[in-house]
């Protein structure tokens, strides 16, 4: 009964065995590795993108970063979501790697859109030196508050900033489970859609700590090998990573397991529907929930041993006021832990 | 009719005067000179603070840079208004001398309020290392907006952020403005208040472009002339910039600027209440003014020779509409000047 | 027949194991795991040190440099070899961590000298704020020459730099290859000859990219869980690192490894000096070897599939002249190999 | 009897002048002033170069590494000699405004070779992205040992950089001792020798704290006004600044004093060749000579009130050791000073 985020559920048994299987004999380090050959040729096949710079890190904070660093000057400012992972959850690591850049928080709870990123555009890089200039815009899909931004949501999104002449990055720690949710292909999610660089994420769907930095313009690409290295996100077994990242794109395991995540939350939300004292805050149709109950139902869940996060309160307080929380369901939920969470939570 | 800003005027008389003084056979450099013993004497008694640390630069934005460098974790956020000189008008020299800190702005228009500070900063530094810690809560006074904390606001602000741990930093980009027109002492404004380190403008009050940072605990000090010198701060002929601010500290004349600017400011102000079609957005006890009239008199003020900011609108439009602008006096203005600004403007 | 280096081997069936033993159900993130307690436990009884501070990270620069800038202001200089990994091989990473400290290379070829140690420092730090402060220094064993420094070396540098009130840091990627080299215990290397830091290295020694930074004072790591996450070097999944770590720690399994890699080298170095063109400029007692023989030896030998570096010239030249290379040795080689090898290279 | 630094004496009347007459009325800040546009035809004209972007900071700290970070990254390394005051004097400056780039030494006392730089350049950026990049080359004309560069070795340094695509900049500090020395003009020791951004130092050569950076090449400057706002370097009162160097450029007033001042240090060493036991270090062709003699005659002057720096060594000691000083002479000495100086120092 773990809702408590999608990174701490085990990893598929292909995983071990791509580690397993790669680990015969020597190999190449530092991403010179032939299983590094075979990553690049699946994403770029994945992608439809066959000039496509792909590297791998080992975390997303370290994806988004060193894909940002790449595309923003110091001087200038990232335009982001108030709640983007980026701010609220990386400690700094943007303004670390870009040399000092800010982020301009697009007002919002979650999903921005147009009007609001044009008015907050508009609002920066117009003071000439004296404010930032304008910045790369960062999108995250699935969004921190578990709402999906369609294909055309991000298409518009995107076309604003390029006619700011602004590139686009896209945080994509959970991009498996909105190209399932969504329906549609990585290549539309991303560089049709006008996204010029995106973080892969493996880690929240399955791997151990492997993420993917994905740039559809090779040029934007130029310092990142250098800026891995000094952040100290070079590998030199690397063959671990691409292991693992080259079985999650083997037989379409990747969409398999988001497919599952998102289908263990529908399971959640199921049987949460049938209570109308729950009240759902996003429409769960990748893997997390938020979701309001009364605070007696969490201590009574929480006191029998469900795990997941609060959101904005605590247990303390009146039975009936009702409560927010988070539930994000990983792939390898089974359906009995499911049920019995649904069970505990219900009266 | 020059009210764009009160960094345009020129210097007075005494400045002038003190730079042909100083201008004497050889000193020693870097601070070393006998003029800055003066200076540090001087502002050591006009605050009541004799341990206090005292240093010179040349710009507002490296004396609040340099001060919150000196107090701030590259981890850390530094609390300010979302209105605040080092957010909107430094290009992110704050997050280039931390090496990375984050701004956190305080929700609100210019004045920041104790229930808003408190909010904030209980919203940041509760995600342990995931977001940034706390930092610094930085001050503005004269605010941006032309407003003026009173002694008791800023002391009340800096209790909440002593609750917490975190030092105050105060930008007196307009400090002399300030403490006329609250009739207080420098020290009530800061160190009595829980100020612990200030920037103490002169440029925007009659020197040519001269900053005193000052420590009133040596402890937060420790680092700063290395990092001044980093960061190109540290003036060879410092002697020049000594004999500036001693001559603004001899006789009062720092206050004595400060007081004709706001007299200034009050003039203007006067002559604009007669008309009820001018709305005032701040009550300009200081050497600001918000104001707003109808476009066709700001065409008229402008065409005929007249220099302001307007604010969040241009002359393009209705001629009955209503548009916003910023007046800022500084102590060099006739009397006569500003007559004739208000008779141009009013109808 | 592959020296190129030692982070190109497989690991040991123990490691993976642990990975597979870890990946049952669910486990909190972010260095919370149970997995990573049994770590701390350990490396305190291992390093006879009850209050170090732990911390994993997954490569060796990571853990120098977010060493390093835990101890380190940006405008300090970090004194350390000219041939320093933490100089040479990454990318300005100390550079990037620290906010701009600079490294001053104390002469010398490797092996640094109480003499030299104290003339660099005492050559830094003596122009006030116009060059850099002193600051850490830093020592690497095994040597990046594939020397060892012993533990009475380190105590002497060590004391050194403690009387200057500098930190001393230790890089210790190859720290189980020195211990066992040296016959001493890791506190004798460490903390009582005067060590305050060190990157206890996992990678060289068969783990997939596992490094400890152990603090010896927890004062110095006050800072580095917020450095390690704005690095992008906290990983959410962490139990894959402790796991790893803690496979490493049990039964002596990293002392086992390192005697395996430095009996290899021996075996190496023993065939070799039967042969009187084979000049040794190291004495190999830990897994490193530089050694010189004529350029035609290196075309038969890399010819017929020997991996190894050339240091300092190219295949091209005569076949007589003497041409050096980097020999590094592994847990992993079999006695076979290594003949197989060794009749290769030798005429 | 100052010979301490150029940058300790005072300024000519022309340049207080300049201030005075600037001190008229409301003048544009921050570059906008009408003396700026002077100023950027005057240096155009002057090194011949239409297209050549100019602007103003105060210390020659901030041009230098304001041009330095306009055209290197923060994974690449400066070329500069050891003694470099980018190196020695700038308080890790460099690193900081690069964003963490390194500066390699070219080995030598002081001039560059080309030997010694080609040696240098091929030695980095040869380790693909495990060391840095290469980046731009920097030299200084005044060297800071007080010699000479011609206009055909800087030519020489430029073409060996430019054959590895890397750019030059010429730290100019002492740039008009330099020309006045060499004999040639502003345009043949920079551009024309392949020089593509120079510090046109105005401090040491009497102003107050004025530099020029001058961009040959427009695309390099193109973030430098974002990055000199950043540093906290645009000055809102700019026009305090242009007047000084407009008053510096007018009447060839930076050649008439650089004239003097290298005049100053030939009458200083003319009279000390007149002592055998006197040892000169360098050929002062501009105004700074590195000279020795027996600690007794430095005990002599400095008690008789000369200012100077020794070199090496302290004056403690047997009196008939030799013991080395830097002189360094400035526009405003007299002669009788100087020859009651020398009359001082020899028996």
């Amino acid at each position: 009964m773990f809702f408590a985020s999608d990174n701490s559920g085990p990893v598929p048994a292909q995983v071990l065995a791509a580690l397993a299987e790669a680990n015969q004999g020597y190999a190449m380090g530092y991403g010179a590795d032939a299983l590094m050959d075979e990553v690049r040729q699946r994403i770029r096949d994945l992608f439809e993108a066959p000039e496509a710079v792909v590297h791998l890190v080992t975390s997303g904070t370290a994806a988004n970063v060193l894909a940002l660093s790449s595309i923003c000057q110091p001087f200038q400012t990232i335009f982001c979501s108030s709640v983007a992972h980026i701010h609220e959850d990386e400690c700094n690591a943007p303004e670390f790697y870009t040399g000092g850049a800010k982020l301009t928080l697009v007002p919002g709870d979650d999903i921005i859109t147009p009007e609001a990123l044009i008015a907050t555009i508009e609002g920066e890089g117009n003071r000439g030196v004296h404010g930032p200039a304008r910045g790369p815009v960062s999108l995250t899909n699935v969004t921190e508050m578990g709402n999906l931004y369609s294909v055309g949501q991000i298409a518009a999104l995107a076309k604003i900033a390029k006619g700011y002449g602004l590139p686009v990055h896209l945080d994509g720690a959970r991009f498996a489970n909105a190209v399932v949710a969504l329906g549609c292909t990585p290549a539309e999610m991303t560089w049709k859609a006008g996204v010029d660089v995106v973080s892969f994420g493996g880690t929240k769907n399955g791997l151990m700590g492997v993420e993917a930095v994905i740039f559809f313009n090779p040029d934007h690409a130029a310092s990142f090998e250098h800026r891995r290295k000094r952040g100290g996100h070079l590998l030199s077994k690397h063959r671990y990573l691409s292991a693992q990242m080259a079985a999650y794109l083997r037989d379409d395991l990747w969409r398999d397991l988001a497919a599952r995540a998102n289908a263990n939350m529908a399971r959640v939300a199921g049987a949460l529907r049938t209570n109308n004292q729950v009240r759902f805050l996003n429409e769960p149709r990748a893997n997390m929930l938020f979701v309001e109950w009364p605070r007696a139902w969490h201590q009574r869940a929480l006191g029998g041993g469900a795990m997941y996060h609060l959101w904005g309160g605590t247990l303390e307080g009146e039975a009936d006021a009702p409560l927010t929380c988070r539930l994000v369901a990983d792939w390898s939920m089974t359906d009995q832990a499911i049920d019995q969470f649904t069970q505990l939570v219900l009266p």
